[in-house]
């Protein structure tokens, strides 16, 4: 799951090599499971609707969603409009970023008939699940959860009024996310993996006490993907604030303009250096990511030639690969307003019937059904 | 509202003076209200289902409520049965359990047909209010709360595994009780007024927020009650845990034998004083509420008699004061289970259609509409 924007990996509390280490090879493990029996494999995955998406997040979740979806694993796509209002003080157009966020699905090619959509606020049953699963952890717990650490130091920073109820119980709200709909895969990057802890703890702590023999809630899996950070023209990292991202939604015209203006060095021949090269090695990033070869081979390909023929390289697999979710974008524009709503209010009726059903079950398994 | 039970007045953040001037001078212009007008308010107000309730519950809230209902007022009566699992450790017999706080309430003389009578896990679309509600207050005005501080202080002198997050966020659920049917009028002993400022401030905030034109929320008003302190018959506060309960289901015999083993002094002659006097005091309460008459009037009365015509006295207005109560519970026995389970079935639509109401309105406001 695409982790709260305020937490960036560098503010991350990163887990022990070790259990970093383990959750990796599980990952590899998972991965071959995938691959020989997508179907015992449900993704819960989303975002906050905080603007249009862009190329950050396209390398670094989109993509990766897409290529889970083409192995045959369920996807469960959750806009997440809640958790926008952590951080906003008044309400923004959130009707018109849900749509964009929708169009971008669609255009990074999300199938809105095999993946279920939808939103928080359209699913009254998933966010009842917070209230037992807030009973089964502690104050202190919350408060050592990564993001809730980070977002407490941003607070003191900032000096204004506090961290608010919602952000801190963020990661319980998460856990009704996945488990609602018996998640047992959440895609996360490396420094991401505490985040799932909590919903873990949650699931497992459910079992011992409602639900001992059935085991009623999966413990959810990370399936560790690489999570490039993706920067902009200007060499910080791509974000909306920043004012440097190039959206899925940008024109050709825009794409061209967009690597043309993208930060080089001075070195002539073009090497994979992350550390010591960040714009160079960016570059190679996004253009293998869509000529399907790696940073490294690409750079070996161009070599001496040099940054312009890199922008070369990197611009026609950027076109090229950015040209089918435009136009799948484009189509999906052209339906007009109705048939987005359609989508998500399908997307809500599948998770309204699943939340309806889970919530249920857990009903009579705390014996509250009189 | 019942306070979580945790919470006794002499753990409480005493509010100042003035303000509990303030409030009780706002009470009395609100029974004159309610006196003139009884349409204008709705009360919510109820009770976690721990046990059956007893004669401490009856003089302290439920005749009230009665009161109010007589007058007209609308009620609303939540069995908080999630706020339940923040003190066990196991799933009890609590469907058991809301049957004999049903049969109470009916003994009372609540009248189904004129309050809602619901339980916390019934209403998703209540509960889905604690997150916009999450948002609008911070982790440090929760840790003021003073039943969140009694707890957290609680929880340290037991020394074991904190508090929940359930307890820790229990006052944005007792705000979502209170705001989802827009109750204007909650019933709460003095000790009891700061538990309603985090919903009095939820209501503000959100309608400062969301709602300038409209103020969709009304901010809570506070009625404040007597609640008297009701002794066991060992002298200590009367509570289902200490075993010294008489409860509303006892028969003639136990509610006999309960005065008759109630603890008295070595005084002669019969006076009204609380602080010296503490048994006394408790029979004088006891019998002057089922006598209707003032505790002081009903010591005046006894004088030299003393403690033995005391306990006559007030087994007989006990006795004659429980006994329809009795009759009523029985009938409402005998009519079995189904009769519960549609009274409870019936409020609990009720509910739903109300709290459905209120969400898709808080979802218009927040521009959650898609």
């Amino acid at each position: 799951m695409n982790a709260n924007p305020t937490t960036t990996p560098d503010r991350e509390q990163v887990h022990s090599t070790e259990s970093v280490r383990t959750a990796r090879e599980r990952s590899t493990i998972l991965e071959q499971r995938i691959a020989t029996d997508p179907s015992r494999f449900r993704v819960l995955t989303g975002e906050r609707p905080t603007g249009a998406l862009h190329l950050g997040h396209l390398i670094a979740t989109l993509d990766n969603r897409v290529r889970l979806q083409a192995r045959g694993v369920e996807i469960f796509l959750i806009v997440a409009d809640y958790q926008v209002i952590t951080d906003r003080d008044v309400a923004g157009d959130l009707p018109a970023v849900v749509r964009e966020v929708l169009l971008d699905y669609l255009a990074a090619g999300i199938d809105p008939d095999a993946a279920t959509i939808f939103t928080h606020s359209a699913v009254p049953a998933l966010n009842q699940l917070l209230l037992p699963f807030l009973s089964l952890v502690t104050v202190s717990e919350l408060e050592r959860n990564p993001t809730v650490k980070a977002e407490t130091a941003a607070a003191e920073k900032r000096g204004r009024r506090g961290m608010s109820g919602l952000m801190f119980t963020y990661p319980v709200h998460q856990a009704a996310d996945i488990l609602f709909c018996h998640a047992n895969l959440v895609p996360v990057g490396q420094d991401q993996l505490p985040h799932l802890e909590i919903s873990r703890t949650i699931a497992r702590r459910f079992n011992n006490r409602y639900s001992a023999d059935q085991q009623y809630f999966p413990e959810p899996d990370a399936l560790i993907v690489p999570t490039p950070t993706i920067l902009g023209n200007d060499g910080a990292k791509m974000s909306k604030s920043a004012g440097n991202a190039l959206e899925i939604r940008a024109s050709e015209d825009d794409t061209v303009r967009f690597v043309k203006r993208a930060k080089t060095d001075s070195e002539r021949h073009i090497t994979y250096e992350p550390d010591r090269r960040p714009e160079i090695a960016n570059l190679l990033t996004i253009g293998a990511h869509f000529a399907g070869t790696t940073p490294e081979a690409l750079a070996e390909e161009v070599g001496a030639a040099g940054a312009g023929r890199l922008k070369q390289v990197v611009t026609e697999a950027l076109v090229e690969g950015l040209r089918p979710m435009r136009t799948r974008r484009a189509e999906a524009a052209e339906r007009g307003p109705d048939y987005l709503r359609d989508l998500l209010a399908r997307g809500n009726e599948r998770a309204n019937e699943i939340a309806d059903r889970t919530l249920d079950d857990v009903r009579g398994l705390m014996q509250m059904r009189y």
